[in-house]
């Protein structure tokens, strides 16, 4: 069984509101010096047998796609080792 | 300067139906065995100075109120290394 784990998250230049309401929160909540704070998703995926370099690209290739929007998200994936 | 990334996911024995839909459009898009898609949440945090004891303790605190439901979800905090 292979891991595979997707993250996507905002491109820097983009606005990130939940994430600026979520530094705000954690300010007040008695976290101090919060210079940033950006939301993005997460998505484990879990594979049968092993992950070879053309599946790996297909992932690549779905998470540049279906997990994310390229126009405003950057996404990344990391195999996960067990 | 400390980053710290929280990862949120829903506990396993929580249904996912977002991971779900995501499963199978994965499958239909060409990607074989598939065994299990969870879709969780994730923020990467900037902190001004550094990481001592008593803020991580309060990061974990925050992870297990603000920025998760404890009753639905686990979080894990991780320090990301400059």
């Amino acid at each position: 069984m292979a891991r595979v784990t997707v993250d996507v998250m905002l491109k820097p230049e983009i606005l990130d509101p939940q994430g600026k309401a979520v530094e705000g929160a954690l300010e007040r909540l008695g976290l101090a010096g919060v210079t940033s704070v950006r939301q993005g998703k997460r998505f484990d995926i879990e594979l049968d047998g092993e992950i070879d370099d053309a599946r790996l690209a297909l992932v690549h290739e779905l998470a540049g796609s279906l997990l994310s929007n390229p126009v405003i998200e950057d996404y990344r994936v990391r195999e996960v080792l067990q």
